[in-house]
């Protein structure tokens, strides 16, 4: 393990959380609020860690995919570490472990909360909860790697180890410019969104907030009622770019290119397309009824792309919806949006590939001789990237089942324990009955609380850097008692 | 595809099922139910079907998995369509799609219900009920195996697509002969069950169709009160044999050779004895706290020992457990028993895979180049079954999926819906809520009771039997279509 480069990266992250805590640090001097120096004081202890370990060049470049893995889930908890540190230090969130979920959930881009009342938290607090979704959407190594040099190495790892989805070779060649190109148009649709925010009336505040929360698919809102109290307008903005950054990127980078037939050939975006059309369609029938079928498309609409986009806004109460639209959000839940946008969840295309694999042995059950090869996209699926979803997906069960079974312990009823992990697990924020929409985290242990932390980040992180954390934490406890027991 | 043969196979089935109802005809005589003559009346149909069908000799012994397949898939279809007759012709059950979801129920030993008061059931129809469940449990094609003569082809892929778990080929050599030794260890160890529930005192109705049910562990019981007002040591005894059934067979077979090492040298037995305990032991202390811990243990050994196998007996109404005890009780759904037992669910064996190879994923990326072997029993796992296993596990969960959706149309609450489909998937019998252990699947819409029928056969057979059926019917339909538009 080559510790001296993965301390150096962990050094440049908190360097650039103190870079990027001095924008709610100003906001919470706009609006005077004491708070502010909350922010300060975890500036200073942010480049106190991060300045001498950044400085102190690595000894060696070695870095396979072990550092890889490590490096991403020890940086993200860092971000988060250190992140937690402002509502603590102000009170506005008295317990550390709160305060952690809080940001955790932010960074991760889940968006549950643990908050009561929302509204009774400072400007500056609110900002920083919001940006960190922004933050944590397109993700802070890839932001890294943007701006200083790396090396090919580090760079491939850590893309393969933040990106969600399993499909970023092809990007490989020109990372850096890649990386690059990616926050251009994060930033650009970004903009984008705000400003058709504050067209339709809606306060900067507000604008900005909400368009970090939908650019990361996040999720946090800032009024106790969500997006509910926001006009039609506003609302279809928000539907619309909810959809819109639930999609791969790639699409958006071929746009630019020109490339238009390649960009809308994307056999996962057709899916995409189709799940949340059929979502939209069968919720507005559900809820609606044939006569209110029309009226229900607009609350429909917004629900299905906040949930599959794994953003986590609601303008209505989905507890109060029929069960079979509820399934639907949870399913929805589970699928994800399109690999390579800031969405969470499973994502749509290794749901696409798990269910040709599928139909594939059903069929060469039925067709002995005919051996069919697996496609997507046009091209064959790749023996070793089948088998890697097929681990993927079972880790994930795996870890939904344990994480299922440890909240349960709270004694909450069976629906909130189930979706309380299936919202944290899969980003989303909001789940059913007591972390409903309208609902929050607060009524849950600290024990769940810090598994759930756990979930949101290996939901994030998709999974294997969290395990491989661990792994490495549980052979290190087995050395050290290997050798006291010597 | 060889109709022929699967034709000549159906027949035998029917005559095999006709011979089976003379014992609820006999038992409806001593008790003089007029509804006795429900069983005369379809015995007469299934030999009016089965012996023309049985008599014609097939033209051709060509047998491929695909005829397997779809002749375990037809043949549990066509034993479930004649055995709902007596129900619905003695009008004891006066809906056939009721009488038909009761029966399968029966033959996949499930276990469900749709019976809103069992004691109003006659004699004859509650042995025929319970006697489906010991049919079900090993299976009718292994008993076929058994009885008439069949080429090595035909063997191989009925154990293969009706025996529960990955782990038949070993036995293949002498097919024959193994059918007809695990039948015998089923019956001797029904017997045995048979007689100590007899010394304790149960009538010897009560006795029967209790050890039809822990046999093959269906779950049917003949009292609304399940299994609640039995005695301590009647409950302790099926407690025992629920335990003993679920494990593989195969362990009976290396004792009964005296090869003891042998038998208990099985990864998955102690994967199974290990889980079980732990289960129990976990349950004790949340339900009864560490003073009521020794009281508790009895219900919560009967309540593993019936989920685990996926019997589904009950003594208490586990719905007034704490979330945590129940989610165990959900979790244990899916694992259920032992691969080669008369238990469901996805199997221990199968579990244990899907773990090691989510380990051996995280290990091999922490350590690059050594590359380890996935071993169970101190053998390697083929790729092949590994790769079979992950197939399974995804369709599975597609397939939960799926029927969760359909079935919340029902607009019945989350927990309902969820643990239904659990229960009939994993042929366990009762879920949680309005299905819970002292409820009923009556309040389901046929279009839901339809689902979980599919659900049943789908989790009895393993899935790939009732696909491949579906393929078949689809390519029909299509190449029909394609026909007619010509």
């Amino acid at each position: 393990m080559n510790k001296s480069i993965i301390f150096y990266i962990i050094g440049w992250i908190l360097n650039i959380e103190a870079a990027l805590m001095i924008f709610p640090a100003i906001c919470a001097l706009i609006y005077g609020e004491k708070s502010g120096f909350a922010f300060l004081i975890t500036i200073a202890a942010c480049l106190l860690i991060g300045l001498p370990l950044s400085l102190r060049k690595p000894k060696s470049r070695i870095f396979f995919a072990k550092e890889g893995y490590i490096t991403v889930a020890l940086c993200w908890m860092s971000l988060s570490i250190m992140g937690a540190l402002p509502f603590f230090i102000s009170g506005q969130i008295p317990n550390y472990i709160d305060a952690l979920f809080e940001i955790i959930s932010g960074f991760t881009t889940t968006g549950s909360s643990i908050l009561t009342d929302v509204e009774a938290m400072d400007y500056g607090m609110l900002l920083w909860r919001s940006l960190t979704h922004w933050i944590g959407g397109m993700g802070v190594l890839v932001f890294l790697l943007a701006i200083i040099p790396m090396s090919g190495g580090e760079s491939i790892h850590f893309m393969r180890a933040e990106s969600p989805g399993p499909s970023v070779e092809k990007l490989v060649p020109r990372i850096r410019a890649t990386a690059l190109l990616l926050y251009k148009i994060y930033l650009g649709m970004t903009l984008l969104q705000i400003v058709l925010l504050l067209i339709g009336g809606m306060p900067l505040f507000d604008a900005l907030t909400i368009t970090f929360g939908t650019a990361g698919t996040g999720g946090f809102a800032i009024k106790n009622t969500g997006i509910a109290d926001y006009t039609r307008y506003q609302q279809t903005v928000i539907t619309i770019f909810m959809f819109l950054f639930g999609i791969n990127f790639n699409v958006y980078y071929l746009l630019l290119l020109r490339k238009f037939k390649d960009a809308f050939k994307s056999e996962e975006l057709k899916w995409y397309v189709s799940i949340v059309a059929a979502s939209i369609f069968l919720i507005s029938l559900n809820t609606g009824g044939p006569k209110g079928f029309f009226a229900a498309i607009h609350p429909a609409a917004f629900q299905v792309s906040s949930i599959i986009t794994t953003t986590g806004f609601a303008t209505v109460d989905f507890n109060y919806w029929p069960t079979f639209s509820k399934v639907i959000l949870v399913i929805l839940m589970f699928i994800g949006a399109c690999a390579g946008s800031t969405g969470g969840g499973m994502k749509v295309s290794r749901i696409v590939i798990l269910i040709k694999t599928v139909r594939h042995e059903v069929s060469s059950l039925m067709h002995k001789r005919s051996v069919r090869v697996l496609k997507i996209d046009g091209k064959k699926i790749e023996n070793e990237t089948i088998r890697s979803i097929h681990v993927f997906f079972v880790a994930y069960i795996l870890i939904f089942a344990a994480s299922l079974l440890i909240v349960s312990l709270d004694n909450q009823d069976f629906t909130t324990s189930f979706t309380a992990v299936a919202a944290t697990l899969n980003n989303i924020g909001p789940g059913l009955e007591t972390v409903g929409p309208m609902g929050n985290f607060s009524a849950f242990s600290n024990l769940t609380k810090t598994v759930l932390m756990f979930d949101m980040l290996a939901g994030r992180l998709e999974i294997f850097p969290m395990l491989a954390l661990i792994n490495l934490v549980k052979s290190k406890i087995m050395s050290h008692k290997i050798t006291l027991t010597r």
